[in-house]
Formats: structure tokens, sequence, C-alpha cells
């Protein structure tokens, strides 16, 4: 396959489906929508999750696994989640195949082990985790709970995209179960904060937390809050969410407590999570013609090594060289790669790393290494430096904070250009049209002007900022008024 | 609930899952055969997956992610295969729900959204990812592909047990493609070792590896290599396996390689697994009547300390001592938790760890604590004893090695003394009826015999061991000549 990628100012979309499968990150299946996570972005998914799972932690929560499988009288119990997901629900029916008598070697569904009930493949797993908790809480004494889920759901989809929108995905879900509504939204916008922490300090894409529009809320919640990213195409994607669930689930799933005075009560609650989706948001919010661009902190391979030499002779110099730059590196926590393998000339290495979006590229060459130097060359800047050998492991250990803290302020600064306060419905569509980005406006706050907007600019209200000052302005389509300007964006 | 459990020589059946759910580690859930992992057990299978996954990792594996769903058609290429899941499968039919027209807030399964090929529910993904790697194999220099999943799979069962036999179960999946027989073969078995390993040193079960008969292979393998363990009732119970696969899904997926002289020919597959039913062998191995005992290399707590006090004003001083030890333990790696929730006493608290295995208590009370020392117990043996403060991290941590290796060797010497050799029918039928374990006989090494034996005994050829020495003999039922013994035993 060509490393040549479609130009982004030609086809951005075109662009990222290449760039998605040229880089290894994932792959295409024989199955519908369903992608292959391959090596490479297997390890860039581990190192987010363990970091995510370590933040987790922190905050108190722990892990336990619940199953793939919803019965359907469960499903349907919490009826607003139920409907917003009975469009895109995989559906077991049977559970045995059998020989196909007519087709030798073949197998049939086994038209005698029909389910009497069928099961949903888990789109998302409140249902099935209320329905548990009403077992586990009983008083006060039981609560919070404080569970997380690192799991694959299934969301049938008729357009799919690697990572952005495929049937299966991974994600983590948490669940948690609070005896007040004060606990349950702090805990919500907790983990809001997490998140954002998250994608900023890790994946250097800056975001903006706010909350849902009911029109954009997830079902079954009383508030959605989010963190809202933004694409180099000028487009946003959602980034994480977390919801407050109030004590819609509890009531679906009859889960009540006895409180201090042994006075029943509801429970609350939130769920919030995150998804391989933001490898999408990762690859759009930093990468180039050339490729990938992955942030130090979670890069699979953060150095790589690329030896240059003719005949053999000089091989065994350069491998005592870096022998020794590995192990000191190794020390200081970084993932570094010598690739010395002799099916590919150096320059092929570079475009290759290049395409993986390796932060550091180091050359080693004989002439080099007789001056004590190596060539040094960023991913991000694409700037090349001879650098001494002296002190190299340290120099290259600060150089990925540099990179790391550089893609953060590229993207930032690109993100605040392009939030776009505008006060008319023409400089509302000709942002969207000719710059993209967020746009402020103001809204006056009605679901019909909110989807007339989105009709007519296929632009909708990617959140209400947690930060938004008050203003008094006029709705940017109807002209009624409205105390605070929303952020609009076309979105992923 | 009460901690009281049946007693194991009473009903070790009952026991063994009266403890399942007592100690915490998993419960039934609300779908037939599928169980809930909570939190206690989670954290027992995030230890036990992060070991693993270590060692995967230093034998040049690397993880990926395939999808969920196989479509029929590929679900049946390799016949062996699909033929020994078929009677096992979960199988998706449809996409959608809809609201039922006679049933207001109810949904059925959509009739129109009708899977044009219906999917199965991986119960394991050879199919899947052949047909994925003949797009990645082209030539030797692609080979050797070094994969493992982890994932969630499901196996209809009809009679199902918390972690021993569960519809749906996690597991680890290793999937490697090879140039050359004896490469794939050496891979089959550095994975037996590798397992090996990992639940001997880390679980404290010692296991006996050997190859299955022809009748007890994996479906679809060439030779399955199995780790079997003791059970305390003597049951067996198949540990791990690696199944060296032959050619048999290049043949399948049609997946050929060119090799270095620019021949094609068909590549060398291996798979191999471990699940969440280790955690059924480790409960069934190590355990008693009061409950757990976890091997502290993988405990998700390896020492507890529990606080013993009068009235309010003695808690501070506790607190400050445990303060210090927690922190020392901490810094040796040692996984502490302080248990001063006040909704319990200590002899409660007690109670609850020991059914929850956790290696080492320690009580600090405050009239201990004025002769600077504290009660240390081991959950092994039962045995309490006074310990100094001085050192006491130092002392607890090499406590927690040496709880480790005598629960092995306590394992060891029970599976040694439960392998027994017989020479006659009644002698093997009596060892299985009075004494249990496994029985080294000889066998005439025919599949018919086997399966007499099975019919008569309920006893199955657990494995011919690795390490076997030649021995002519005759067979146990047949009289017919043998040339070496092979171990049966009853099984999980
Ligand atoms: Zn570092
Ligand atoms: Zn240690």
């Amino acid at each position: 396959m060509s490393k040549e990628l479609t130009k982004r100012a030609d086809d951005y979309s075109q662009w990222y489906n290449e760039l998605v499968v040229k880089s290894q990150l994932a792959d295409h299946s024989a199955v519908r929508g369903c992608m292959v996570i391959k090596p490479y972005g297997y390890a860039l998914w581990e190192n987010m999750k363990d970091q995510l799972d370590k933040m987790f932690k922190e905050t108190g929560h722990v892990n336990a696994y619940f199953p793939l499988f919803v019965p359907k009288s469960l499903f349907e119990a919490e009826e607003t989640n139920a409907e917003g997901f009975a469009k895109e629900c995989a559906v077991v029916t049977h559970y045995r195949l059998k020989s196909d008598p007519n087709n030798k070697g073949k197998l049939i569904v086994d038209p005698e082990a029909k389910l009497e009930e069928e099961l949903v493949v888990r789109p998302t797993s409140e249902a099935i985790i209320w329905n548990t908790y009403k077992g586990w809480i009983q008083s006060y004494r039981d609560l919070p709970i404080l569970i997380n889920q690192w799991a694959n759901v299934v969301r049938w989809e008729m357009r799919t995209r690697l990572f952005l929108r495929t049937a299966e995905f991974l994600w983590q879900e948490g669940h948690t179960a609070h005896a007040t509504k004060e606990e349950a939204v702090e805990e919500t916008v907790k983990m809001l904060d997490v998140y954002a922490d998250f994608v900023e300090e890790y994946m250097a894409v800056p975001v903006i937390k706010g909350v849902k529009t009911a029109n954009e809320r997830f079902a079954g919640a009383e508030d959605t809050y989010c963190i809202e990213a933004l694409m180099q195409d000028g487009k946003a994607l959602q980034a994480g969410t977390s919801h407050f669930l109030g004590q819609n689930f509890a009531k679906a799933f009859d889960v009540k407590f006895s409180d201090k005075n042994n006075k029943q009560a509801y429970v609350w609650a939130t769920s919030w999570g995150v998804s391989t989706r933001l490898i999408g948001a990762l690859i759009m919010a930093h990468s180039d013609d050339q490729g990938l661009m992955m942030p130090p902190k979670i890069a699979p391979i953060q150095v790589v090594i690329v030896p240059i030499y003719k005949g053999d002779d000089s091989k065994p110099v350069i491998d005592g060289k870096v022998a020794t730059l590995v192990a000191e590196l190794k020390a200081l926590g970084v993932r570094v790669k010598y690739d010395d393998s002799d099916n590919a000339r150096p320059g092929w290495k570079f475009a290759e790393y290049e395409l993986k979006g390796v932060p550091v590229r180091v050359a080693m060459g004989l002439r080099d290494l007789e001056n004590n130097v190596v060539e040094v060359a960023r991913r991000d800047t694409k700037a090349k430096e001879t650098v001494s050998m002296d002190g190299l492991a340290t120099y290259l250990h600060q150089l990925l904070a540099t990179i790391q803290q550089n893609m953060y302020n590229n993207a930032l600064a690109f993100r605040n250009e392009h939030i776009t306060p505008v006060d008319s419905w023409d400089a509302f569509m000709d942002v969207l049209e000719n710059k993209g980005g967020f746009v402020a406006a103001h809204w006056d706050g009605t679901p019909e002007t909110e989807e007339k907007i989105k009709e007519l600019s296929k632009a909708t209200i990617r959140c209400i900022p947690l930060n938004n000052v008050a203003e008094a302005g006029v709705c940017v389509l109807t002209g009624n008024p409205s105390t605070q300007r929303v952020l609009f964006a076309r979105a992923y």
C-alpha cells in the first residue's frame, strides 16, 4: 500500500479514512460496521485506558463486569432510554445452530432453539446494572456505589466510520448510585472534570465543558454534561459525556433505600462514558498530510531510533551506542523502539514513523557518532537538529514534554480562533460555511428554534458552556429574547 | 445474609456456590447463565490479567481487538471448529426493536430489520481472526503474527455455575501465525509454559502439563496442550489450553504466504486461552469452610488492618500508628486496607476478611500499642502471633511471601498424594469412588476404549503428561498393550 495520503485540503474525510488504515491503527472487518483495532491502535487505547482507569480509581471508583445481554423486558423498563436506543439494537433470538440438511457442511439457525425472551446486545448498560443494583441496595450504608465497567457495546449504525461511528465499540461506562441529588450531581460534574483533564492533559486536545440542551440529552438523563472538542476541519466532536440520571432508573427498577431516619427513598444515579471514539478525536485534532501526530504522554512509541550505515561493519558500533541510549531512556520511563530491521531503507522508515506519528525520531549515523552527535527530528514541528550524545536521554525526555505542551498549545490556539461570536443569521451561516468551528450565538431557549436551526444550517447546539456569562441578547434566528450565548457547530 | 457457609464435607458443590456469592466475588444476573463479576471478584481478575498480560508481552505478543460478531458464513468455514461450537451459539438475527403496537411502552423485535446473514456472538475467534489475517499476510516478512485479545465470549450452556461454566465469560485468546510447523509448535508449548508458570507462581496452584487425546481436543486443532489442576474434592479442572492448529484455519480461509524462495505455502497457526474459569480453580484449590484463601501475589487486599478500641478517644492514637504502617506497606508495594468503618464490630470484620480470604490481618488495639505490638493473623494457617511494631512492614511483606509459598506447598502435597497409579479396573474404580484425584493408568490408545471408560466411570483422560516416561503395560479396561500411563480423573 502506498503511504501517500489524500491531502486534508482536498478531501478531509478521505484523508481521515486513509490515515486510520495506512497508519495501522484499525481496519475494516468482514462484519458490517465493526472494526478490527490493530496492535498499534490497541496499544494507543491501552495507554488511554490505563490512565483513565488510574484516574477513576483515584476518585474512588472500582471496576466490575455486567452481562453483555439485556433481556428485552429489562431493556424496555426505563422507557425514554429504551426508545432512544431501540432503533440501534442488535438482538439475539436463538441460542443454537445446526447442520443444514440441504447443504452439507453448512449451518443454519436451529428454529427449535428460539429464546423465550429476546436478548438485546447492550448498547449501554443502565438497565442491566440498575436491575442488579436493586439487589445490592437496601440502606444508606450501601451507598454510594461507585462502579465503572470496561466493555464492548453495540449500536447498529447504517453509516459507519472507523473509530468515529462503529457498530461495536470499546468504552468504559461508570454507573453510580447515591443517597442524595446533590451528591449525584457532584459526581456527574466530578467525572466530567476527570474527562476534561484526561483529554487536555494526555491527548493534548482542549475541550469545552458544558451541558446539553434537552434535544441533545442522553435518553433517560435529567442532564447531560459533555466535553466538546474541535477538529481541524472546523467540526466539533463530543469527546465524553457525564449524565445526571435523577431517579429515573431507580424508579424504573424500583431501587429504594432506607435513609438514616429509616425512611424509604429512591436512589439517585449518574452514568458517564468515553469510548474508542476518542481515538478519532485524537487523529482529527492533531495529524497532518504526512500522517498521525501522537501526543507523547499516550504515544505507543515515544522515541524511535533509526540506524544509518553502509555495510555490516559499522552496524555493531551503532548497536552499542543505541543499547546505552535505550537503557537510559527506559530508565526515564520513555517508550523507545530501535528499528534496525534490514528490510527497509532509512528514508522509508522515516516516512513510516512520520505516518504513525511517533513524536521523536533519532537518526544515528556512523559519521555523526564520530562527532558524538545524532540527528533528532520532532514530529510536531518537523524541526531537525544535531544534538550531542552527552545527556541525550535527558534531552529527549524533556523534549517529549515540550512536544506535548506544544501540541496542546497549537490545538488550543486553533480552537480559540474558532469560537466566533455572531449576532445575525447571515453571520451565523457565513461562519459555518466559510470559517467553521464553534459559533457563539444567542438562542431563544426553545427546542423548536434549535430544531429549525439544525434544519437550516446542519449545526446543533454543542453545549451551554459551564463557565458561561449571562448576557442579554436576541435569538439569532427568531429575534426572541435570550439570556446567554450557546455554542453551535456542525459536528461528528 | 449470614456468613455461615455449608461445610465442604457436607456438600462441596453447595459450599462453592455459597462461597462465591457470600464472599462478593460474583453474583447471578437476570440473564440466564450470565454472571455479574462484583468489584472484589473483578479486582482479583484485574490482578490476574495484569500479570498474564505482562507475561504475554515479555514473550513478544501484542494486543489487538477483533469483532464480537462472526458472520455465519465465516463461522462455518472451518468445519470441525464450527461443528464443535454450533450447539452453543447465541445468534443475532435482527438489528432493531420497535414499539409494540399492541402494548404501549413495550418493544418488539422489528421483523423488517432481519439481517440478511445471521451473526454468531463469538464463542472463540479463530474464524473472524483468520479471515482478517488473510488480508495481513502475503510474505514471510509478515510473519510471525503474535497477537492476543482480551475479550468476552459467549457459549450457551444449559447448566451453569458461577466462574466455572457461564454463558458469557471473560478471557484472553492468543492467535498466532507462523511460517513453519516447528515454530508454531514451539509457540504452542511456550504459551503452555507461560500458563503453567502463572498458575503455579501467582495462583499457587500446581498443574500438570500434558496433551489431550483426540477425543478431548479443541475443535479444529491438531493438538491441544493443557494444564490440569486438582480441586479439593478430588476432581480435576482444565486451567488453560494451548492449541497447535496446523494449517486448518489457513486452509479454511485461504491464508498463504510466499516464502524466501517465493514459493506459496499455507500459514501455520496456534491459539491459546485462559478465562475467568481460573477464578473457580483458585477458589476450589485453596479455600476452606470459613471462606476464600487468596494467594498473596494476586489478592486484591493483601493486608487488612482492623482497629480495636473503646470510645472515640483512643481512635486517633491508633489512626496515627496505622497511617505510618500503611505508608510503609505501600512503599513496599503491599496492597493494604485500613478498615476503620464504625458500622461493624471487630469480630464481624474478622469473619468478613476471613470469608474474603485476605492473607494477613493485623489487629491493632490500644493496650497492644502501649506494648508496641500488634496481633498478626495468617489466613492460611490461622496462626495468630504478637508481633513488635518495629520493622512490622518488612515483617508483613515477608510474611506474604511465606504464605504464598505455603499455599503452593499445601496444594502441591495434596495434588501429589492424589496421583494414584492403578493396574486393574477394580482399583481404578475404587480410587475414583473413594479417594478421588488423578488415576495414572494404562490405556490402549483407542478412542473407543476412552469413551467406554468415560461411560463406566465418568472419568476422562485429562492428559498425557508431557514428562511421561515410557512404560509397557496393559490397558486397565481392555487388557490390550499400552506403552505409557495416562491421567484419568473426573473433572469440572
Ligand atoms: Zn517521563
Ligand atoms: Zn512485595
